[in-house]
């Protein structure tokens, strides 16, 4: 998860893109008017368009639609609306809901409601309130900006049980040669910015082979009950470079694999976890030789990178970022398994929580992974430490591990000495706030 | 995990057992000294035995010794020696420790060391205080009893995180013919005894196929951090009835499949998981033909369920038992795979410690149990109440469904529509104690 292309500190708007956010009063509790639940990505000129989506057998209406008029449209997009406080998942009417809103917004924008892409965040299993949507699409159409305070705002409005927004941009060249018979502003470099938001329920297991995924719900619901959110893991990727549905679909899964499918809050795999990128081809630039498809895939892989740390920071309780790499194992996968073993297991999240050098339990973590590994070959270092050679502890500086545990990161790093190939995976403490979070009954 | 035979009220205690406990020291904090941390079973006429170990990777000591204790003495045994405080696991000479513990031990006893099975349950990766325990050796052996009182004492010197002993019994008739030559006190009529331990580090999935198992580790501790309890799961089954070895194992592990390997606090498995049952043989009945295996099967079944439940009851920081129910799978395996997937998804567990009547989280980890189910067949009771029907939410009393989620125990029955196999399958609530209990850093 290492970015080798460098990220903006800035945020840069690629070009091409419109933001906006309403309050729709979807989100309960609290102060509905002033809290945004509707967000809105416009393409004026429209955007080549990728898409992965959760590999959950249980799958919310809104992927489905998305992905049909994805099919429908060529891949080709105008915009994206988005809302928290409801999931539409196991709903009765959820499709039709679903899109009645995206014909309201083709209506407005004068496009076909293939063009539209939705997406839903929340509860799960209650009616989506789709006539508080569709009034509270004027307002949002009035609001459309191309500002990194609108992507902001955005950014706030699809958030469920995050604390703060998720964004992260970065600049990539492209095109070199096209760009050089046009403006100075266009010669070649373009700018990609990644929108996110996930808190809990994160282990996006995104489906990144072929085009297998699962029918939605057409649900039954009748007046159930309300159930607190979940979170979901949404990500917005925009680039304003050129660039086939194709060739984006390559990239987006390379990235996919090794950010947002390395990292685990608390194991739960979401129904509605979806990973969207949108290529307006504003820059002027496109992404046509394999160098141009290397830089964007790098940029590509920092930017999910990035959101994917953000995301696990941030997540429901968390008080540390464990840096898991997994090395020595036969195969990438294989690697992959034993860091998820470790990072799905409560006994070693609860001891992290505790900044506790408790090696023994990631050591039982790896013994459970299902790998068939010698535990006398396996070597812990625990931050910067080596705790455990060969399957037996080692003597270290317990005082030293307990500060390095309790900081806001530190490295876990495990070696199997079955093979050569190795996995990184980004995971955090299971605390006191987490059970809070998410054991809080709705009154 | 339906108790055919019925379980005993009173604490019957099989014929041919003595049991005795002592406080070693093996324990830290506290008052060690008043704290018990080693027990002791004595069989003086020998016993016929069977066990059943963890299917983790990581192996500790005590269980690659107890095996090849089984295996070179052809399945008899005299004694069982167990520690708690410290797990013998990942140590430097985990082996030689047990073995020099269970040569002591034989010796006093004028038996052969292999007639000697031992355990050990508490802290990894340090080394086992052997000393302590030979110097309490001599104690331990003044104070063997055949008395209930005695059994109960043993039942909590092996505890760890444990808040209470775990006991259960049954009668069950069998060797009718043989016993009509005999006593009245013997006329078919033999005795059960489960005793165990176990409170968190508990989804027991205990190795019943054939005899492969780990290797133990060899461990290299030179003075490493000592960590805080593993609550494995120990369970010594005890009666006074007479089969041979292979019988034992036959019934053992029909017991465990629907029982321990039937439950999970926390998913997490231990490394020193253990199931023994020894036969005395001192009733004067044997188990010979088949409806006294079917007796004593049914017996060992009700006694080892009520042992499971006593384990997930008393789980670290548990405030309710959750019975679930999986049915319409097209095997067995499969249903226990949903159930397994709902017992361990944090979002299910927390939304139970708040009594939440949640079933979208139920929904959605089924989605993720690796089952190719379709959502718009499956059904969800909770507590007594329909809530999710063909994957939908449907009408129901929400505030009986909280009342019946906030009881100390309630079912959560699941419908799959795929085929004719269910499972049961026992867990509980994440609550904020257990990772208290569990985050708690060693000071």
């Amino acid at each position: 998860m290492k970015a080798r292309a460098r990220l903006s500190a800035r945020l840069p708007v690629p070009r091409g893109f419109r933001f906006a956010a309403a309050a729709a009063g979807v989100k309960k509790g609290g102060v509905p008017k002033l809290r945004d639940d509707l967000g809105l990505v416009e393409v004026p000129g429209g955007a080549s368009a990728a898409a992965v989506f959760t590999s959950n057998r249980v799958v919310a209406a809104p992927l489905a639609v998305g992905r049909e008029h994805l099919r429908a449209g060529g891949g080709r997009l105008r915009a994206v609306i988005v809302n928290s406080g409801n999931a539409n998942c196991a709903t009765r009417s959820g499709a039709q809901a679903c899109a009645r809103i995206c014909a309201a917004l083709a209506r407005e924008l004068r496009v076909a409601a293939r063009q539209v892409f939705p997406a839903s965040t929340g509860v799960i299993g209650v009616e989506l309130p789709v006539r508080k949507i569709l009034r509270a699409l004027p307002r949002l159409l009035l609001r459309r900006q191309a500002t990194p305070a609108a992507a902001r705002r955005f950014a706030r409005a699809i958030m469920t049980t995050d604390t703060r927004p998720k964004l992260a941009a970065a600049r990539f060249r492209c095109g070199r040669k096209r760009a050089l018979l046009r403006s100075a502003s266009s010669r070649g470099q373009a700018t990609l910015l990644g929108i996110a938001k996930g808190a809990g329920m994160i282990q996006p297991r995104l489906h990144l082979a072929g085009q297998s995924w699962h029918r939605p719900l057409a649900g039954v619901n009748t007046g159930g009950t309300p159930v607190p959110p979940h979170a979901t893991m949404l990500v917005y990727l925009l680039t304003d470079a050129a660039a086939s549905p194709a060739t984006l679909a390559r990239a987006l899964r390379a990235a996919c694999a090794r950010t947002f499918n390395r990292i685990s809050v608390d194991g739960d795999t979401s129904t509605n976890d979806t990973v969207l990128l949108l290529a307006s081809g504003a820059a002027g630039a496109r992404i046509a030789s394999a160098a141009d498809a290397r830089r964007f895939s790098e940029a590509l892989t920092a930017v999910c990178g990035s959101l994917a740390r953000q995301i696990v920071a941030d997540g429901e309780g968390v008080q540390r970022v464990v840096e898991l790499t997994v090395e020595g194992a036969r195969a990438e996968p294989e690697a992959e398994r034993v860091a998820r073993a470790i990072a799905n297991s409560p006994l070693v999240k609860t001891a992290w929580a505790g900044a506790d050098p408790n090696w023994g339990r990631i050591l039982a973590a790896i013994g459970n992974a299902g790998v068939p590994v010698n535990p006398q070959r396996v070597d812990i270092y625990l931050g910067s430490q080596l705790v455990c050679r060969g399957g037996r502890a080692v003597p270290f500086n317990e005082r030293r591990a307990h500060r390095e545990l309790a900081r806001s990161s530190f490295p876990v790093r495990v070696r199997l000495r079955r093979g050569r190939a190795a996995a990184t995976f980004l995971t955090c403490d299971l605390t006191v706030d987490y059970v809070r979070i998410n054991a809080h009954y709705r009154t």
